[in-house]
């Protein structure tokens, strides 16, 4: 296809793999507190850190606290620290793109296409995303949801497709979630492309297919004829 | 002197150079912040970054968001993103030990006194620095305050010494600020050392007056014999 003005993309697990990251970091960081005196298995503790990671949901700043308590009186603050430092230095080792994530921009960009971020999550720490994985000077428009609206809000998309100064049918949102990437650019009339690295979850409504379905960001490029 | 059995230390200041951390690492948050789009000059924008951390303490979570706020209006998570990347990217490197402080500890180890820590801050933030500066394995007595006891109450210091199973002469406190940790020390009647690095702030009573004064951490051997 042609005629396509402005791409944009979802963050996390579209531009790298957070995947990875979370799981390397967290069970990096239950081995260190392990060494630091936490009384549990590797295994037990990974999976009650993920169970409270669900419970009190990603951006809350005291997993360690909460796990901690539950294993450990004594020595606590030390326990929390080590694992603090682990998840940390881990991280940074995996906030980096996927292998083709930066030559797929570039050819993008090459060929005059306008990029742009539609993101949910806190906007600071995305930007720190961005940041750290020398992504912040790719995007023409980053758009990142605050609390108020959100993806899947077709408004979120609307907005997005008015900034870059484009009718929806000149636009593109690419992302690996159906329900917050497909489904709120389809109704904005934005075409759609879902990146299912793994097994496909398939969409339950026809109102949530993507137009198009990739492997990896390389297939931008067969489907944009570049 | 001889019949010490146990040591203790101060952290920020007297192991490693906080200091020379946050200064380095605030410029370069100025740096990357108006390379980010903040407009203002270096000069003023640390200037302005001081007056906020003095006026909102140095744990307060925000201190980029107060600065943003006063100079711009527009991208303004993109360069609070900025600020903080450089920050923590910065820090890392400065979060050293002082080139004596490792060969003096591992000296007083090999004579079988007992090191301990005593520090105001968040027991977290103060665990993660041990951490990271690798001395986390030095210490037998870690205290660091929470926040209904802190230095210079006497307090700290005689649970610090009955911890240690000393009586107070036979134990020492090392720091570099006379009011925190000088003072309460010598109420507690624990030998006290001051590290004086710099200029010399001169105790303005004579109950704040340290037993020695010494120019780095080496100057501990000479005051032990060892």
């Amino acid at each position: 296809m042609s005629g396509i003005k402005a791409v944009f993309f979802d963050i996390d697990n579209t531009l790298y793999n957070t995947g990875r990251l979370a799981e390397a970091s967290r069970r990096n960081a239950i081995k260190a507190m392990i060494e630091a005196g936490l009384m549990v298995g590797e295994e037990e503790g990974y999976r009650k850190l993920l169970e409270i990671v669900r419970k009190k949901g990603p951006n809350f700043d005291h997993h360690y606290d909460v796990l901690v308590k539950e294993y450990s009186g004594e020595k606590k603050h030390q326990i929390i620290a080590a694992g603090i430092v682990a998840y940390h230095t881990t991280k940074l080792g995996y906030l980096v793109p996927y292998p083709e994530t930066i030559p797929v921009l570039l050819k993008l960009k090459q060929t005059g296409i306008k990029l742009g971020i539609i993101s949910n999550g806190v906007p600071t720490k995305q930007w720190e995303k961005l940041i750290r994985l020398g992504l912040q000077h790719f995007f023409d428009y980053v758009i990142i949801s605050e609390d108020k609206m959100q993806k899947p809000d077709p408004r979120i998309f609307r907005g997005a497709v008015v900034r870059a100064g484009c009718r929806p049918e000149e636009t593109m949102m690419v992302g690996d979630d159906i329900m917050n990437d497909i489904s709120g650019a389809n109704k904005a009339g934005m075409n759609t492309v879902l990146v299912a690295r793994g097994e496909t979850k398939k969409p339950r409504r026809k109102a949530d297919e993507p137009d198009y379905l990739i492997k990896d960001l390389r297939g931008l490029l067969g489907i944009l004829n570049i």
